[in-house]
């Protein structure tokens, strides 16, 4: 029994349906009725010491910031505008005072960077070590939510910044290796402290161009894995399109990884990936311009299943590699 | 820095009013707005293996239902009707798929017993042992609200049934003892599988004449002192008005402890707590009937603050014993 077995023997068994639920388990919100015009968007991520996080170097205000911003984006990937945080901390009997004042201020600064109202949650003695579950309720116009289910063939594949930063970060940390200078302070930052992409996401839903919308938190091959079976199409990633940055190039180097590899399997980037029609280009352009945000065009969908990656040698000629579900995996994956 | 501390820190520091917001931190759920007629409740509690269960005696299909029967008490505990729920679980690396099974069931049962639909949540790697996160979201008319906060002088104290059952219970278990037979079944089913007053407290909040409410999560003198704190009120128990079983007594007499003391300040009942005015009895015992539960007068309101047990003795001298903050505690607590 792996994660999706648990997610899947759970769901099959507890009533999942009914009055007032417009979307229940498999996106990255529950959806709920609100009134006639709006719905709520609930999601709820756990983080883990030693599985999700390192306290030996991770300072806790990032953190702390880090767990209000995995459950935003999953706000964000909806289309929606994150409102209320329930909160439930897991210490140790004998736990860092300093070390948990410092993680509350970053809790407290994501609130206020997102624009979220701490409303609640739980405290509780965790002897086996540091652990938090948050839940960020969001709201949004019932015609603007975005889901994973509606990708059609024919579509543009985006995505909303670097990919690969956040998994080459904690693989620098977790090697322990010493690569001087701020050149990496992106990649190191992108796990550290990952931006919720609140405004694109807004604007992207608001646009009325865009047809099915994720984060991006178990990376794009898994990812759009779950976007391409939601939706009942096929994922073509162009690796000659995937949005390498100059630091990542030289840290796989350093690391002896791929790029594309780090690029396409690396989770926990909190990037947006969305899908648009080939005429919708010109609005999204200017939605991230607005958002001061690039973003790239890295594939297309088309009538099929699964996800390959399509690489072209000297020659052109095409080759088709399948990747799909061949993400980070840490066991842990939304129920949502 | 204690629990008390860990929840005033965070609260501080973090916003934690704002639009929407009807109650933030301080009662059983946060409130927020839902429509021009309705209001959302929203409760998260954290079960922890070897804090808050035992794998040794739990099973767990009841353990299950004790994960969402704790939270929808706290919906009860307004006045509300439990709709959702959000579940994350934490497993070992190498968990007990049938343990884990049979503990699905429970939540499964919890979820169609009180009406609820599983929307979402999460599923984690926890190396320190078997954890449980669970939102509830009811709903509820703004008008029928039932907050701590509402107590009034003269006001009676009611509880919804026996207490100290659940602490009994536990007792019996974690002593190893075996006392026996049938006899004591209702303490070990209080502890193993309690059950949420949800229909009782619908019915409280509807009816119009109970003043404040909460549940009895961590025992009579615990809960009573914050709804005192919240209503700025002293609450006045009659230790001869407990609700003590026989079945409760005859435990405490194997175990060498007071039932008083069981009952004041055993946690974990899940009864409810709730004041009215005296003219309201005739009310409140017809909406107990009506739930086929017992209701007990266990005290009064007066202007003050804290909570006393009044004794009398022979004599009829009335011996006030301070009792506030006294009860069962496991380095634990709402921040709702």
């Amino acid at each position: 029994m792996n994660e999706r077995d648990i997610i899947q023997y759970i769901t099959n068994l507890a009533p999942n349906r009914g009055e007032g639920v417009v979307q229940g388990i498999g996106d990255d919100c529950a959806v709920i009725g609100k009134d006639g015009n709006s719905v709520w968007l609930l999601t709820m991520d756990t983080l883990v010491e030693k599985v999700h996080f390192d306290r030996k170097w991770h300072p806790p205000e990032l953190l702390g910031r880090k767990s209000i911003s995995v459950n935003v984006s999953d706000v964000a990937a909806m289309g929606g505008k994150p409102l209320f945080v329930l909160l439930s901390v897991g210490l140790p009997q004998s736990f860092d005072k300093e070390w948990f004042s410092a993680f509350s201020e970053g809790i407290a600064q994501g609130c206020r960077d997102y624009g979220c109202i701490l409303i609640g949650g739980d405290t509780v003695c965790s002897p086996g070590g540091y652990s938090f579950t948050v839940t960020v309720i969001g709201e949004i116009e019932k015609e603007h939510v975005l889901y994973r289910s509606n990708a059609s063939p024919g579509d543009e594949i985006w995505v909303s910044g670097w990919l690969g930063h956040a998994a080459a970060g904690l693989e620098i940390f977790s090697r322990g290796i010493d690569i001087g200078g701020q050149q990496f302070q992106p990649l190191l930052n992108a796990h550290l402290n990952p931006e919720a992409r609140t405004q694109l996401g807004l604007e992207l839903g608001r646009c009325g161009v865009v047809s099915s919308m994720m984060d991006l938190s178990d990376g794009l091959a898994t990812d759009l894995a779950h976007l391409c079976k939601r939706s009942k199409v096929k994922g073509e990633i162009f690796a000659d399109r995937l949005p390498l940055s100059a630091p990542l190039s030289r840290a796989a180097d350093i690391l002896d990884l791929s790029p594309a590899m780090l690029a396409v399997n690396g989770g926990e980037d909190y990037e947006l990936l969305f899908t648009a029609p080939p005429d919708a280009a010109v609005t999204v352009e200017q939605i991230g311009q607005a958002c001061v945000l690039d973003l790239y065009r890295v594939g297309r969908i088309r009538q099929g299943s699964g996800v390959v990656l399509l690489t072209a040698d000297e020659q052109n000629n095409v080759r088709e590699q399948k990747i799909a579900y061949g993400g980070f995996d840490h066991f842990g994956s939304d129920i949502t």
